[in-house]
């Protein structure tokens, strides 16, 4: 059997933390053998959630952590003031390499500056980047940049499209997966600056399967993999996405109450039309992976459950054995050596 | 009585010309007698499909045009090759003062393009920008820009905000409208270059009622009457909105069909569904007006029918007894007095 993966879990981030976090790891443990679990947190309240719970227990490690970062603080200065918070100390152990990954449904800001600066970018990076898988009619998309830096560069960009296609091939599993970059028409001349430049290079990749501009319209049908563009239009992106879905099945609630004849419709249909609504929900998919670090980090939604909390663990399982962060690196390290001369820097470390 | 508003009508322009054009502007003509309409296409077949109308003939005249710009072709170019297309003698009679405003559902870009090099911005308006009106649960909010000019200055947003208030408080009739900038997250340090330079311009704005940021998620709940962004951002809201909408909406209806007891849950509820559905399409609104020109230009959509080609010809009235670019012109003129050496240039015209 290959080595354990071992993952670090930030026990007390996320809105419901810390029973369903460790609810969620306890199943993660029994749905595989191959992960070991570092779970990070208050260890009296911790160990209080684990009381009763059947798992084994060799594979299992309580790392106290005295302090919580919330959302309501500034991530750079928390990090830095909060030295032992689960979400630092976590980090830690993915630096020293006691941990090959790090899950958290904590605050965004500080699991991603945090793993920025205490983790570490593979060496050729320029930036890390926040991928969630988005829903589509057709199953899922990864949209790639959703982080907290902004203001990209074309080659970062380039660099998103590469790790998006490894992440989407080896992890989930699409074949040769579709890469397209956002832009306000289809037509090569169309976009922003940074569009206009990004494009061209793009198409001069070899190794990804770039299909050119897709339109925001497009995107919740599934017509690309691995969706592509820069951090402040992924956000709106994503959160349009919930604020849309959300508005508007208000509304269809709203309409499904407004009489006596549409009640009794609604109770036919109310069962099945919830696991659509919940198959077309952008936060369900939970573990967005940050990728380009030189561990996994893979940050959950804050309000994630039990199962949400499992499926982010275990899917560290595939990006360890599958050398994501190799595969990352090997690419870079290609472009490297034949695009000598370019604009990019070898990342800070 | 005052006198009359002048629109021209591009006949020729949209899925559903030249039949559903010529309706609407009968209805619009037969709902007001503030109105006259100068509808310009081919005459012969406009003609035919006024034929047996009833409408106050005084108050319609048919300008030939015997070319049509499709949607096909690029704006830049169609513009200046078809100088006899419907929308460019559309623009020249606007320009010529031979009409107060111009009414297309045709090629967006050549009606934004040709607007402004035909019609030309009010004197110190940096960038026209398109507003289309978004639903929200509440009801809807204006959305500037979304229209074809990328990559705007802080300056130019401080205009759309400006602008983006006149209209909703004088169309419109939203008393102190709240105008908001769409950011990543609420904090004034929060956002891109371009957001973070625009937010402390638009707090120091006397004549606005600045709220701050907003999140795209907010968008579809109505926390704001006037949405700042630059185009970019703009059309990737836009298409967000009828991309979840649509993708969702298909999920919904293949739920409903899925059993003989969801069919029957359906058949209760569809009806009140669909108007609630309707209320909520982001094209719905049909006319977005182009804010910053000499003449009031409204971009009807593509898929427009007679009910909102009506609309946006009688949307024309307010328009001009509001004096809308007449208060445009005033805010801009003050804004140069009092921020002398400011970065703006007046516009070439």
């Amino acid at each position: 059997m290959s080595e354990l993966v071992r993952v670090a879990v930030d026990a007390m981030g996320g809105d419901n933390a810390p029973e369903a976090v460790v609810q969620g790891v306890v199943d993660a443990l029994n749905a595989s053998k191959e992960i070991e679990v570092l779970l990070v947190g208050d260890q009296k309240t911790v160990e209080k959630c684990l009381a009763g719970a059947q798992y084994d227990k060799e594979r299992l490690q309580v790392i106290h952590a005295s302090e919580v970062i919330t959302n309501n603080e500034a991530p750079t200065v928390a990090i830095k003031k909060k030295k032992d918070s689960s979400i630092v100390v976590s980090q830690r152990l993915v630096r020293e390499g006691k941990a090959d990954a790090f899950v958290s449904a904590g605050s965004t800001g500080a699991v991603l500056v945090g793993s920025q600066v205490l983790i570490g970018r593979i060496r050729g990076i320029e930036r890390p980047a926040l991928a969630p898988l988005i829903p589509t009619t057709k199953g899922f998309s990864l949209l790639i940049d959703c982080g907290a830096n902004v203001d990209a560069k074309p080659s970062n960009l380039v660099q998103f499209a590469k790790m998006g296609s490894i992440y989407m091939e080896n992890i989930m599993g699409r074949k040769n997966p579709r890469v397209a970059i956002v832009n306000i028409g289809i037509e090569e001349e169309k976009g922003n600056a940074l569009v206009k430049q990004t494009y061209p290079l793009l198409k001069e990749c070899k190794d990804i399967n770039f299909i050119g501009s897709i339109e925001a319209r497009e995107i919740p049908n599934g017509y690309a993999d691995v969706i592509v563009c820069e951090a402040f239009v992924g956000n709106v992106i994503l959160k349009m996405y919930e604020g849309v879905a959300g508005a508007l099945m208000g509304k269809v609630k709203e309409t499904m109450m407004s009489s006596l004849k549409t009640k009794i419709g609604a109770l036919l249909i109310k069962k099945d039309l919830k696991k659509t609504l919940k198959a077309f929900d952008a936060s369900a998919y939970g573990g967005a992976p940050m990728l380009g670090l030189k561990g996994l980090v893979v940050k959950s939604h804050g309000s994630s459950n039990a199962k949400e909390i499992k499926q982010s663990v275990l899917q560290c399982i595939a990006f360890k054995q599958q050398n994501i962060s190799g595969k990352i690196a090997e690419t870079i390290t290609i472009d490297k050596k034949t695009t000598a001369g370019s604009e990019e820097k070898p990342a800070a470390e």
